[in-house]
């Protein structure tokens, strides 16, 4: 088994990384255009494809105010994979997330292509939706 | 131990990337102020920090002329992990590059920190400079 880990800094309260992950409006400001209701047992549907015709479906599995949210996938490409965690910890300079996509059977092409999708989606695309108001979400990423 | 482990496509040539590897002033124009000979056996300084006062020393183990190039960490953070290894192959949009820096004794938060930061610099920083003809090179990466 292999996991997707990424750490990052952002300039913001835990409460405002919490609602980026947790909201419609903001998870399709710097990821995917979603719709969800947001509540645990429920899932999101997250859209990718130049004309957002690829779906994705995630069951919210836990969410702790300001400090975790876990997703599970229960159809779409990350079947055979393990649990999503955003883990949100108080920093000195804001918050420091932790993301995991856990559980990948083995660290193949499509494992190594979204490690480096998350690394954008995070480092450049929630960090500036949050610090800079302006977000790159999909199909304005990089086309990698 | 664990791999950071990341796949992009470049709409380039792999003799474009390869350059873009192993040329001192492209290194500087998307990963961060480098001095080198570029010549396997030799030594490559990278510098890091607001003032360029941490550095790190790269040998650069292996180059196979636009496939492939090999450094091992002899001095600075990365001194515990093993190979970073860089593997281009000609691809229909231009060419992909695995990017592999392996043998870290655990995944820790350097680590999430690093693999984040390699997210950054693979699809953003390189991948511009190389189709847009300017990358975003340290000290004005994301402050992570």
């Amino acid at each position: 088994m292999t996991d997707i880990l990424h750490r990052i800094i952002i300039e913001t309260s835990p409460e405002k990384v919490f609602n980026a992950i947790t909201k419609q409006d903001q998870l399709s400001a710097w990821w995917t255009m979603a719709e969800m209701k947001g509540t645990v047992g429920s899932v999101a549907c997250f859209s990718f494809g130049p004309n957002g015709e690829h779906k994705v479906e995630m069951e919210i599995t836990e969410l702790v105010a300001n400090e975790r949210v876990c997703w599970k996938c229960v159809s779409g490409p990350w079947i055979d994979t393990g649990a999503f965690q955003f883990n949100i910890q108080a920093d000195e300079r804001g918050s420091a997330l932790q993301f995991s996509h856990l559980g990948w059977p083995e660290p193949n092409e499509f494992y190594m292509h979204c490690n480096a999708k998350w690394g954008f989606f995070l480092t450049v695309s929630l960090k500036n939706l949050l610090e800079k108001g302006i977000g790159q979400p999909h199909p304005n990423d990089p086309s990698i």
